[in-house]
């Protein structure tokens, strides 16, 4: 059974990918951009890294909503991908992929719209096939699986689940059994028994594990 | 067909509820808030809306996220309803009901723990089978259809489109065709070519309309 630990400081990603949406303010997403030398900005999150003395790797994207300044600047680090099929952090994930950095963190990716906030966290369950990922958020993490699953927790924790497929699932450790998830509410506002809850599932699904 | 205007200060619903999310900033919702008289506050977002002098007409929830001043001072409008099957909206959305307010807008309800904001937007789709309503953020406006619906709109609108449902989907005057929407993702970067867009579908979808 996959296992996934709570998310620290001490959690070591290949890269992380900061996305369009609010720039993080909780101090774990705070600390994660802070220990990680490979940062890949999504174009629209660049003038913000850079204006608190941070240089990414790379920026994916069409440049346009850089600075003059930054544009002209990292004109050597931008990687302009013009596909209309995908968003930014689409863009950005599979530069990643083509790095090889495989153990990916996703930051700054909600807030702002929340049409994108949408799209890109339901791009997790697209993602998970590719490479080891989890976004990070002021508010928790979202872990996409397609298996039975074991999460690190504590008591009381606040968990919501999200059913991407049309597969039953079924929980250990948690408040509230899991009635059939057809909905996106369905499966929110649960909570954990203890250190650990399992997550049975033969079909894909995105869990939340609030802070 | 089912026609949906563009939302304006001059709409004149027959309740706001206000909720636990974060408070609009945003100049449309503000102006609704002040426009409107019968607004129902979730208990998390009652001091709040107290602080900017309004009193509102009814608060739900349990009490326990509202100051010690202000549980005392609006005891006699505080309806506490306990039920574990559904959140502070659900329960201020029965309420309208029940006083027969039938034309909704909803603020407040994003921003904050995304999970709750993926759980607020979807239920839309229940709460469309018991009244019209709609939900205002500080981005743009969420509307639950189930049928071919025409929407009002402008040349270069963003507009995103989340199915809920197996059904097909299709649309006139936007500037990308629908693939099958199976994940959230796929209907969202969508653009509007003139003054109104048409969605076919019959099955239950949320459409967002970007200001």
């Amino acid at each position: 059974m996959k296992k996934y630990p709570l998310l620290t400081i001490a959690k070591n990603p290949s890269a992380i990918i900061l996305a369009n949406g609010d720039f993080p303010v909780h101090p774990l997403p705070i600390a994660l951009l802070t220990n990680t030398e490979y940062v890949v900005c999504c174009d629209g999150a660049t003038d913000e890294f850079v204006s608190k003395g941070r240089i990414p790797v790379a920026i994916v994207g069409d440049g346009d909503s850089l600075s003059k300044l930054n544009k002209k600047q990292f004109a050597h680090i931008l990687h302009s991908i013009p596909d209309q099929e995908t968003n930014d952090l689409t863009k950005a994930f599979n530069y990643c992929l083509q790095q090889n950095k495989m153990d990916l963190l996703i930051l700054g990716a909600t807030g702002k719209r929340e049409d994108h906030t949408l799209g890109n966290i339901s791009l997790l369950a697209d993602y998970m096939d590719q490479a080891d990922v989890e976004m990070v958020t002021d508010y928790g993490v979202f872990t996409p699986i397609s298996e039975d699953s074991e999460f690190e927790s504590y008591l009381g924790q606040q968990v919501s689940i999200f059913n991407l497929s049309d597969a039953d699932m079924s929980q250990e450790g948690l408040q509230y059994t899991l009635p059939p998830l057809k909905q996106w509410w369905q499966g929110t506002l649960n909570a954990s028994l203890s250190d650990r809850f399992i997550i049975h599932t033969s079909g894909k699904a995105i869990i939340f594990r609030a802070y």
